[in-house]
């Protein structure tokens, strides 16, 4: 019942907005403007000192509204939180976004109490509440964005959910998504975790079509079994990966060695994800990006790793970072390098990490040897680099052979270029399935991030 | 005589481009187009077969230039280079740059051959060559592109001089400093190395008034030791950054191990480069960030870290990298913790690392926090983390407080923002000496960068 009601909360048909204001020094104006810019159904403002908000009528509180709104979102004091939750409770609303601040994460007597009683009511409904304490999340595909940050909707549609213990790390990956080009499915906060927490939207996301990767960013939760019991359902379906933060006792004490001793529970934390069938990430950054490549790619059986570069240096640097990883360079099957002898001319390096450098200007050798690679049975995995050199006329990336590799072996690329000039061919290679990113090195950790996938399922 | 020659190099009045043409498939076409993009002096096209290149009067061979050109710019092919040179040599010329390749880089057996001839024949002149085998160099701050890529010339101006082994690699790291606004005095493909290499750099940077890091991309040297020695003499005027590519043996073997086996001489290289003077990155990303820190702030000495965040997420993040790095976490004076407990509402973490969240909507609150906290005798230096929330119109970044306290205690920031937001931000407190990021987790390894260079002076 409450997993039914998460998907109403996600796909709602009427919402409304309680606190909604014009006055942009308060969140239920940005949490209206979020809405209207986002939802195509019946949207209901809830402020009793205005008829109209943005052009839209306002109600006096939640029973004057005409129907019964699928999903209510609540920016007000928080003293009048658990009345109004009751009220759209008693009308049959079982979708909550609370944004509102001073449960139980507050220094504050009586917010825990306030938490518990809360917590009771909604459950008796089996009701689905996304918060409070929380920006509040959107979902980018049903289009709703219940958050106090009308920006989060701009990001691409796609196909990572993000579900995270902090707003303010939503808030610094959604830019990052934005200036890279990373679509989201969903992107929620959970804030104090009322009754929707990791558990329930790892169930949740198992069975939603949209999401194809799951991203966790966890602080701390109070029953860490449940949490793995449902990677471990979800991760065989799809791949789940997860950041902890906390690594390091931050306890305020003076007692706090010099070098900073490594917190037990982190190291409890990440074994446990791993074993559970986690993917983990170690920075924001691999999150992100270990995330994308396992919602576009399949996974990795296998360590063995063809670069090809249009340059040597970044076929060097690439190299270098598959083996500090634990992948290796493959080893070319002699029918390769013999086709490679016969098509690359002597300046280039002709084995693995094979040299593009002076055939660049023709498209169809360098993609002839992108296809030759992938076709080598010793090759599990491919990188390829490619980056902006002379003039955009002059080098043409050429995407249709990457696809067609990454048709057959797991791939990763780096492509970096000036702004504008590739913007085409990242869309179209990304649209095709071929994760691009802007170095080599965060490019091949997120190919091991498919062959760390790949190890957790075939431990099955 | 020769540094002498390498200052005409990067400042020429006038410059020929041989093999300059209009044909956008050989790479004097994007040569002389670098050249006109970049250059208010005179310039010389040089091609037997043309009357005018893009408007400009070509010459049919060097002596029929009729005035003797500081720099030559050659982009022909390899069999035409010497007797070129010599020309050019003989009407006084004394600064190259040979973009073209093949030479001892080439399996061709004339290769080294070749290269010996031109290193005599330059050096019998004191000449200063870039080359060959490079996409050449670009000189922000006098205004001259000397390379095959034209976008070299839109990276903003700044004040890092990036030194390359791999042209490739400053074709990745130019477009994502065009993408972070990241600036730089010279960009220096050094290509075959003929006669300018890192200790020929190293000497000649230390003077330039335009550098003030200096940041080296290494893939090997034949004499590592007049390199190690030049840092030697160098860092204790400027920073440097170095990032050795080639960290694990990638012979074309079938012995290479499953774990892949780490090179002694990489481990050799970086703890003689440390040992010398240099900071050392790992990936790209840091070799860039590195240096921008260092072009912008002073030394940090001292292990004490604040952290200041504006949510609790990106606080906590930014700590665990802090003491993952080796820094730690300062303890604050009873002073600070009184101040901040007036000032800091109790939903807040009024501690290292500091919550602004419950504030964050007064940047006169935020202000006074961070330059508390710059003023705390225990505090050595500082990492700021601030994220776009709510909307544009609501938060505001306390960039005169932050760039206060960065002129208090060495510190870096990461901002981040959806596009164009916080743009003007972004700017002021970057000339005005604050390093910006994109994460937390880089923001603060710039900052050990800092303290790894404040280390290493205070060897001395």
């Amino acid at each position: 019942m409450k997993l039914e009601n998460l998907r109403t909360l996600f796909n709602p048909e009427s919402v409304a907005v309680v606190g909604a204001t014009e006055n942009q020094k308060k969140m239920g104006c940005h949490a209206i403007i979020s809405v209207m810019e986002s939802f195509k159904g019946k949207i209901y403002p809830v402020n009793p000192t205005r008829d109209q908000i943005f052009g839209l009528k306002a109600y006096p509180d939640p029973d004057s509204i005409p129907e019964t709104p699928d999903l209510a979102i609540l920016a007000i004091p928080r003293d009048h939180i658990y009345d109004t939750v009751r009220k759209f409770i008693d009308r049959g609303t079982r979708a909550f976004v609370i944004i509102t601040a001073g449960f139980r994460e507050a220094e504050i007597s009586d917010g825990q109490e306030l938490h518990e009683r809360l917590k009771n009511l909604v459950e008796s409904a089996n009701a689905a509440v996304i918060g409070p304490n929380t920006f509040g999340m959107t979902d980018l595909r049903s289009g709703i964005n219940a958050s106090f940050t009308p920006a989060l909707f701009q990001v691409k549609k796609g196909d990572i959910a993000l579900i995270s213990q902090s707003g303010g790390i939503c808030h610094l990956l959604v830019p990052y998504a934005l200036r890279h080009g990373i679509g989201f499915s969903k992107i929620v906060g959970l804030g104090n975790r009322l009754n929707v927490d990791f558990p329930e939207m790892l169930e949740y996301l198992a069975h939603d079509e949209n999401t194809k990767s799951i991203a966790l960013y966890i602080e701390g939760v109070e029953n860490p079994k449940d949490m793995l019991q449902k990677i471990r359902e979800v991760y065989v379906k799809k791949p789940v990966v997860a950041m902890k933060a906390g690594r390091f006792e931050k306890a305020d004490k003076a007692s706090r060695s010099h070098t900073g001793s490594m917190a037990g529970n982190y190291r409890i934390y990440v074994s446990a994800l791993k074993q559970y069938g986690a993917v983990i990430a170690e920075t924001l950054e691999e999150l992100i990006s270990y995330a994308k490549a396992l919602s576009m790619q399949r996974p990795l059986h296998g360590d063995r790793i063809a670069v090809i570069s249009l340059v040597a240096g970044l076929g060097m640097v690439a190299s270098d970072t598959c083996e500090l990883v634990g992948l290796r360079m493959a080893e070319f099957t002699e029918k390769t390098k013999e086709r490679l002898y016969e098509i690359l001319p002597p300046y280039t390096i002709r084995d693995n990490p094979v040299d593009l450098g002076f055939v660049a200007n023709d498209p169809d050798v360098c993609g002839e040897v992108i296809e030759i690679v992938a076709d080598d049975e010793r090759v599990d995995g491919i990188v390829v680099n490619y980056i902006y050199s002379w003039s955009g006329n002059f080098l043409e990336v050429p995407a249709d052979s990457i696809i067609n590799a990454a048709g057959k072996k797991p791939l990763t690329a780096c492509i970096n270029y000036p702004p504008d000039i590739w913007d085409e061919v990242k869309i179209k290679l990304e649209e095709n399935g071929v994760p691009v990113y802007a170095t080599p090195e965060i490019a091949v950790r997120s190919l091991k991030a498919l062959r760390d996938y790949g190890k957790l399922l075939s431990r099955e």
